[in-house]
């Protein structure tokens, strides 16, 4: 059924650590070598992780909130040191998504990520909604997961947007686990789900074996690319930062949830896939047929509840 | 974090073929045989599969109503057929599941399941929501899937049951490929999903690569017990019925997504596994600690549509 018109090149950049003390003009440089690699080897768009210009600095308790928002957020994109990504992107007729630490003109912060199109324009904007981890201070744990004390949850849902011939919809990180993300983003036809993360491999609340963290993450991308017909490409910025290990494990996964290109490493790493955006619509036209087989009726208890709580009657589960 | 007070001995009955010209009481010999058995290994339920008591007659285009009613549907349970199930289960103390046809007194077909607890009373009953193929005869098809002709919709919702000291969710085949199905349960606090399916080896839409059919029959279950720190009881009724070959591949899947029993062939076979209730919670209250990071607010399409549609802009995505 593939046809070289369904064809999409898709590039996901991973990264290995950025450590505290590198500054922008290092990290965006990598992210520019990479770019040129990914237009080399035909793709059209390329996908940087959550965070990409700066450690991941949830790990850290820190008090000097000015200090942090001059060290970790942008308050404009492009600003000075990311324009070169802009002007490269457009010479090379790239798109790409880059997340980073958002700062607005009125003092909001939001972990965000932008679909920046062949011309350098951003064309949609993501703010992270699965904030994970914790506000408090936690003076006994390994390192801290501060998300939900440096962002405030996003506030423009999981948008999907017209971009280089197809639909694209943005994630972060966490969000992967969650498969609400995705279903939003397939009703809404995306084609193309594009996500970047920093998951360290030690969780702070129990003593998780390793090796799931990684499991976790390829099942969560798989399953999710599955269900909803769709591609999903997930870029990590991984390896040691300061002494915190955090997964690799990127990939672009075809919507048969076969992994189709996986890093090898932890370190700047750029893998490819030519994707046959058809592969998709022949899920979503049989098993995946939604508008045949959904019964929102009965998901009512979805958008009713936000915690777990005792089970309820027929006539209270469905509409 | 385990200990033997959170354990559940739970086992899954996997069926080989029933055959078209076979009757339901040497179906319901093996299904006492495969009881037995799992009580002996300290089951405090087995899980049968879907349809457990026929062929999978769906394949089969039928014009005479009333035959189709006699000789696939059950129009009581327990009938005289069924009735030693429930009386070996009471003498053993053990509860199961059971999927069968049912036909209703005021004429209306369903897929469905039961859970019947360990004093052989029915506890649940579940039809099936996610019915599959279609409701025309495609003759040109090398068989039908015909679930849409034969039963109606289900209209009880995703229930989940306390039962056995835990609390029980079922659902049927399709519905596992569903991520609405789980996440009903799992907000009514199912620590278990039982499901019986039975899962032709082709598709009869489209050229699909058979081994497919078997990944993402487990990608289903693996990802959606992790995103929902629960456990999934799986039972296939598989092999060649009358020259159609059906996949097997029943498991039991840990709240950590990992198989933990799988069914090694295609032929009547119990496996068990003693399920540590206590691993799912470590889950929830942490990475998938409902109250504190689901964001309803940016789900709701998922109700609002049933098919899917053109993107939306943010202040029509969220509430």
């Amino acid at each position: 059924m593939s046809n070289k018109d369904n064809r999409f090149g898709l590039a996901v950049a991973q990264m290995g650590p950025v450590q505290l003390a590198e500054d922008r003009t290092t990290v965006v440089r990598r992210l520019l070598e990479m770019m040129r690699e990914a237009a080399a080897r035909g793709a059209k768009m390329v996908v940087f992780p959550e965070l990409a210009l700066t450690t991941f600095f949830p790990r850290y308790w820190m008090e000097d909130q000015a200090e942090v928002d001059a060290r970790f957020f942008e308050a404009e994109m492009p600003g000075p040191q990311t324009r070169p990504l802009f002007e490269l992107a457009a010479r090379l007729r790239i798109g790409f998504y880059l997340g980073y630490g958002e700062l607005t003109p009125d003092g909001h912060h939001y972990n965000t990520a932008i679909l920046v199109d062949e011309t350098a324009r951003i064309v949609a904007r993501y703010r992270k909604i699965h904030l994970p981890g914790h506000s408090d201070h936690k003076p006994d744990a390994p390192f801290q997961h501060l998300e939900k004390k440096y962002f405030e949850v996003g506030n423009d849902g999981f948008g999907v947007t017209d971009m280089l011939g197809t639909r694209i919809g943005q994630c972060l990180c966490n969000d992967r686990r969650w498969p609400e993300t995705y279903r939003v983003m397939s009703l809404q036809s995306a084609r193309i789900v594009t996500l970047g993360y920093n998951t360290p491999s030690w969780n702070i609340h129990w003593n998780e074996p390793p090796h799931l963290r990684m499991f976790h993450h390829l099942l969560s991308l798989q399953a999710n690319a599955y269900q909803n017909g769709l591609w999903v490409a997930a870029a990590a910025k991984c390896g040691f930062e300061d002494g915190f290990h955090m997964i690799g494990g990127s990939a672009i996964v075809a919507p048969s949830g076969e992994i189709v290109a996986q890093a090898q490493g932890e370190e700047d790493e750029v893998i490819f896939a030519s994707c046959d955006l058809q592969l998709g619509e022949t899920f979503l036209q049989h098993v995946f047929n939604f508008a045949k087989h959904r019964r929102p009726e009965h998901y009512r208890l979805i958008v009713e509840r936000t915690g777990a709580g005792a089970p309820l009657a027929p006539s209270e589960l469905s509409t």
